[in-house]
């Protein structure tokens, strides 16, 4: 999700207590640190609400929210703040370095939800699921973990099945209108929520790094 | 594509000179029979719209039409008796048995347009796209092959894409909205040209037998 500039957000990001600000030094001792066996990574977290809502459904497993754009950062790093419970932990960084603050085989389930399609041809390197980005994924996954990917953008999710198929990954599953039937395990954002009130479906694949 | 019986249909049929009665006896040979390099197989062709345009649009290549409803069957082979010029031939026959009738290697496209989706758990078997009938197909596609599938279901797709990789064959293209750009190498039915009207996708994959 791209946004415009919110000077607050801005100015609030870097005071925040859920901000994590050298996650290289947690690398390799996350699962430690968030005390959980079982670890979420979402990537572009934009404004937060979906590992907010993950973290409160799911007060046993651990979830760190990344996001790059400073305006969407402040605003997930005040929410995270002012929840009392179980709760995220935010990484404002550039996803093209996960590997500098994740070890092998430490994450259990990425999550890539509404990732910017980044439609012209000459940025799609910039893309989410790009060949880059899944080989890295490949490195910080779990043997068994898996991405889940959840978008509104029909271009982006058909680029992403070929590139995580050419990147080794398998389909383990794929629904073309999530959101037909209830999916109670699978909170649903406002951002999200918009889209789905207009009728347009939303497509979603889980692929596993392994066979 | 599901239909009423119609009885002048299936009074035709019989009788139509572009029905091949005993495709048995071509096994191997469908190529030097239809003096063509490059073989096509519609599997499910309905009233056989799409084979007729493909075999106008091109005249070098092999077109065989396969229904097994009488009814469909029969419309598709007036439709083809019709045709002055180049033009498809007609198997009245059931699917499940394709390996009965071409040889290993022998075709180079086989077709799925607007399959019936036998949405029911408990036939889901009868599916083109069900592991038993993929097995057939990667037998009877040459190494290069390709089989090309359209549809307007949206379940029956997902399916797909989940179990022509479990068979082993590779995407090598999908979208999610084909007819969103003009593509006049592949001709548009009137029962496609329905759904497209109506605002509803038209998802497509190709996938290829090997890698």
């Amino acid at each position: 999700m791209r946004m415009r500039r919110i000077k607050w957000a801005v100015e609030y990001l870097p005071t925040s207590s859920s901000l994590i600000k050298e996650p290289e030094q947690l690398k390799g001792k996350w699962k430690e640190f968030l005390q959980t066996d079982r670890l979420h990574l979402e990537i572009g977290c934009g404004k937060g609400g979906y590992s907010a809502a993950m973290a409160s459904l799911y007060p046993e497993e651990g979830f760190i929210a990344l996001e790059y754009n400073d305006s969407a950062a402040g605003v997930a790093a005040k929410k995270f703040d002012e929840i009392k419970g179980h709760k995220p932990v935010l990484l404002w960084k550039n996803a093209a370095y996960v590997t500098d603050w994740f070890g092998e085989n430490e994450v259990d389930v990425i999550h890539l939800n509404f990732s910017d399609p980044w439609p012209k041809h000459r940025t799609a390197k910039r893309r989410l699921s790009s060949p880059r980005f899944l080989e890295q994924y490949k490195s910080i996954l779990a043997p068994n973990g898996e991405v889940q990917m959840k978008t509104d953008n029909e271009d982006l999710f058909a680029y992403s099945l070929l590139a995580f198929q050419d990147a080794g990954f398998r389909m383990d599953d794929v629904t073309l209108n999530f959101r037909k039937e209830p999916h109670d395990e699978d909170p649903m954002t406002e951002y999200e929520a918009k889209f789905v009130a207009q009728g347009h479906p939303i497509y979603r694949c889980v692929w596993k790094r392994n066979k």
